[in-house]
């Protein structure tokens, strides 16, 4: 697939559809919900049936494999798809009991209701029927309030079941083979052997994780994000002035969360930001993130200087409205710091640090962004949107890892981070960036520090320069140490960075790989549960049962694609070898034949082997030593 | 590419080409050698010439990077390519000025007789015209030998010049932003600040790294292999049963030295293994690996209880008379160990480690290879030869890293690196396989306890199981972590594992995420010279110079191709912003701007910023505050 230019301004709602192929249903897999307390905490999750193993005894029974699903409705055969009516509000009923919130009458910032009055934009606009909320004067309204006062919310709930990904099924049959994992190492993250509801709270009370969910955002299933839970990944979406369209982005979103994204960033930087926004919002079920700097810069024509306070403060009223969940906000890029960045190889490389740091210098003024921090707070409380604190400094080259702007701006995301839970205000810190494998902990080390452990939320890092092209990849090298140092959530880099807008393969690759790096940290920590999956595959490979092999895959369509395409035939799918060795060359037969035997004589592994050796050696000649089966 | 059966029966010498893909030239390339301490010792490099940064006085050159270069004279414009009469012979000279070799009369291996002797064979025979040699009676040829009689060789030498990637060329230039980098963190490595042949010599005769060498392969370009060195990658080609031809295994060859494979291992398992390693062989200027089990099997009908010293034996003297560099031999797997795996999830995956286990089980025997070692030493030191010995019980999943019986064969190997060290054979250790992070460290921990610092040789490892289809990308992550820890080369593992044979783009998928697995691990160590091409690129994406971007990069067809996907134009390649942001929205010029204000006032950067800050912002008004420059 490529973007071109002309595609931006054929969107129209009357064509507008769901992307097929993010919907197919996932081979052997099917959607199912746990039950919470109340019927209407209903946990998604996606279970993937295996076969049996043939034995000589007939057949043992695998069970089925529970996985995290971030896909939402688009994967539940029962749920209608219309992208033009959007998602059901699943959160409704919960913020409506909390009797903090009203609904307004119409809507709050100057610029939605520019929009909605254009009488041109009636073609592409989304048209939603609810009204926005937010919350009644002197409420606060964010998860964080809840959790402080000892409240556990329905979210709350939601979260504890989702996060366990059924272990406690596995366990309960004592399917050790399937359970067992090694401790894992997490340098003073406190993960539980079972989430609760209660731990959710504390966790989110304490600022340890937050739980983006935007009172205007009711169509998302709740998720957390904090280093005591599993790893999440992010996944940027968004045109530019030189590409797609609104169907583009919503199909980009729903192939990004097929495949396991947890939250998606809309970077759109083009024309009709507002209503691609809404399109998206509507249709996701994971939480939105914006960088509200890049739409209130097309609202001054490009022109930093001209940026102000109240164009900015208007234009998160208007994304907050529209139910955005969380805010990239380089409130730390101030003043003083523009200069550490003078001697830098690579300067300033994060667009909003450079928008700022181009007001900074127009303006000779601190930052609007730093000195309205607070008033900044007051408007997110009233929608519960959390605060992502960019890294507006960030390392854009291994030669500026580390330096004295990075830090110097880290150290600022920290005491903005007071201020936000002075308010009750969810807050994440974003981390570089270009860092070379060994100064990345010193990042992970230094953010626990000066943010107290606010979740630190990194894009990556990349661990060299020299690979543009396969940045998905330079960069999964640091996500996955940095996730298995504490990183609460993985941005993702697609093979495009450096060099254009990610496409749809593109998309799903940097998702993939990012999975595989959160994986990769989650097993490294020793999350409870973390390895039944790779437990289950690997099993299954061993067992030579390759439908279940595929299945139990991050991507069972490529795996499916690549085995193919040495052995087409539908028999080679239950063949005893594989196309890497040849029938003579299988190695993953020794065992079996090993356990066989032992079986035959009714005997343990173990003691077959010390015992019988000599007996073996016959019987293996005997019976013509043969240990790759014929089909 | 696809591979299908039918083609490996259509193999002929007449017909037999080189890829025109693996010859093309780089862009912006050219092949350069250094001369060394005789005429004959000609080092090549890749020297990749840079456009000029264009700044308000006019143009500042950028200077020429150089890198190490795997290619072989198949990027040397000046040679003529013909695959069918292979390489010439750079160390020959050598070699015979050392008088320590005789020239054979005939063929030792009853084996390369009989297939010499085959007149079926003759259309897709090499034919090489020189006789092969071995070491006098009585005399040791190895690398290792001479080192350790204080003997500098021209490889050693050629390997010091090499190595040091003409590192003080841009030094003597006092060219800091291209030289400067970060101290490493190196594990008690001892990298110097050059690589002199003093200290390769003392190196190899330590043991901590070895030269794949063979007498018989006078065609390689000698290269180094241990932990004070540039971290080395291998690629894997080979037929199977199942696929491929000598035509395609040659090209697969070129393709992955083309890409940075520093040496190649030929895994054929399928018909004609003789025939087409000799192909390789001869027009390979990199070292070549086999693991000379398969093929003995091979000779048995696949039948391994069948097999016997002597008809191993005859095999390896077959191969080391072909000039095979180094034997993957998997001495370490005891009859006592296979009933450690017996409770694994899965068992023996190494196809050599269960050759063996399979042959000690049905002879209830101590395996031949463990008992016959000091025979095996003799061989290899007759012909230099290197030891990778094979760790044929390493872990296949997550669930069985870091075992009882990986542990105990570890050892095992360490003692036989011993008695190789007696006889001056040089040694390396292959280790796993499928690790999780936080378990990969003691691997390398244990290996250099129990080898004593011989260099370790790794299969990634993979971090995660549950992503067949990207398991280039599992293992980078722990390829890169283990590389930094001090292994010495690493195994590359490309998309295809677990699935099928690699096609020509999975070779090079697997090459490029390799090198940036060595190469992430080489910044991480601090090796002297390791970030210029870091800085080299990373200066030209912030000066917007695409091209070169593109061709300091590993892969600068894939970096020029993305780019144009969304930015066509040529134009677009000297643009001052890129697809991702589109114009308004560029990052890269903010430090640019601060430098050029800077430069007008004739002021140093910091002064500029210091001073001028209210300066500036009048400065920045009156100008039209225009940072993104028009084309």
């Amino acid at each position: 697939m490529s973007i071109t230019v002309s595609n931006q301004d054929k969107f129209s709602k009357s064509t507008a559809q769901v992307d097929e192929a993010a919907v197919k249903p996932l081979p052997n897999s099917r959607k199912i919900y746990i039950q919470g307390s109340r019927p209407d905490i209903q946990v998604p999750m996606r279970e993937i049936s295996q076969s049996d193993t043939a034995i000589s005894s007939g057949a043992e029974k695998n069970p089925p494999i529970y996985v995290y699903d971030t896909s939402g409705p688009y994967t539940d055969s029962t749920v209608k798809k219309d992208i033009r009516s959007g998602l059901s509000a699943v959160r409704e009923k919960w913020i409506e009991e909390r009797e903090d919130t009203e609904v307004l009458s119409g809507l709050n910032s100057a610029y939605s209701q520019q929009r909605l009055n254009d009488p041109k934009l009636a073609e592409m606009r989304f048209n939603l029927q609810r009204k926005p909320r937010r919350a009644k004067t002197g409420m606060n309204v964010s998860q964080m309030y809840y959790a402080r006062r000892g409240i556990i919310t329905p979210e709350m709930e939601f979260i504890a079941i989702r996060e366990n990904q059924r272990f406690e099924v596995l366990e309960s049959q004592s399917a050790d083979i399937f359970i067992r994992q090694h401790p894992g190492q997490n340098f003073g993250a406190s993960l539980p052997k079972k989430i609760t509801p209660e731990f959710v709270r504390d966790e989110v009370a304490r600022g340890r994780a937050i739980i983006p969910a935007n009172i205007n955002h009711p169509e998302a299933e709740p998720m957390i994000i904090g280093r005591n839970f599993l790893v999440k990944i992010n996944a940027n979406i968004g045109n530019s002035a030189l590409g797609s369209s609104i169907q583009e982005e919503v199909e980009k979103m729903t192939w990004a969360i097929r495949w396991g994204g947890d939250t998606v960033m809309d970077l759109s930087t083009g024309k009709n930001i507002h209503e691609t926004r809404e399109w998206i919002i509507r249709n996701s079920p994971v939480p939105i993130g914006t960088v509200p700097i890049y739409q209130a810069l097309e609202k001054v024509d490009g022109k930093s200087e001209d940026l102000t306070w109240e164009i900015f403060r208007d234009t998160l009223i208007e994304q907050a409205e529209q139910g955005v969940d969380y805010f990239t906000i380089h409130a730390g890029v101030r003043l003083a710091y523009v200069p550490m960045t003078a001697n830098r190889l690579t300067g300033i490389v994060s667009r909003g640090g450079s928008i700022m740091a181009k007001w900074c210098l127009a303006h000779h003024e601190e930052s609007f962004l730093y000195t309205h921090f607070e008033d900044i707070c007051e408007i997110m409380k009233t929608y519960d949107v959390s605060f992502s604190l960019g890294d507006g400094l960030r390392p854009g080259s291994i030669y500026d890892a580390n330096d004295e702007a990075q830090f110097a701006e880290l150290k600022t995301l920290g005491e903005l981070t007071k201020i936000a839970w002075k308010h009750d205000v969810q807050t994440m810190i974003e981390g570089p960036g270009h860092v070379p494998m060994h100064l990345i902990k010193e990042n992970m080390d230094l953010q626990l520090e000066h943010c107290d452990e606010a979740p630190f939320y990194t894009l990556g890092p990349l661990t060299t320069d020299i690979a543009p092209g396969y940045d998905h990849i330079t960069s999964a090298i640091g996500a996955a140490m940095i996730g298995w140092y504490g990183t609460a959530m993985l941005c993702y880099v697609t093979p495009k960075e450096h060099l254009g807008l990610p496409d749809k393969d593109d998309v799903k690759d940097g998702i993939i790989t990012y999975k595989i790096a959160a994986h990769a940290a989650d097993l490294a920590k020793g999350h409870p549960g973390a390895q039944i999956r790779d437990n289950a595959l690997s099993k299954a490979r061993f067992e030579f049962r390759w439908e279940d092999q595929f299945n139990l895959s991050l991507d069972p369509d490529k795996a499916l694609q690549f085995h193919d395409e040495t052995l087409p035939q539908d028999g080679a799918k239950v063949a005893h070898f594989c196309s890497m060795c040849g029938p003579h060359f299988c190695s993953m037969k020794i065992t079996q034949d090993v356990r066989d035997y032992a079986a035959k004589q009714g005997l343990s592994e173990d003691e077959a082997l010390k015992k019988g050796m000599d007996e073996k050696s016959l019987e293996f000649k005997n019976t013509g030593a043969e240990i790759y089966n014929k089909l």
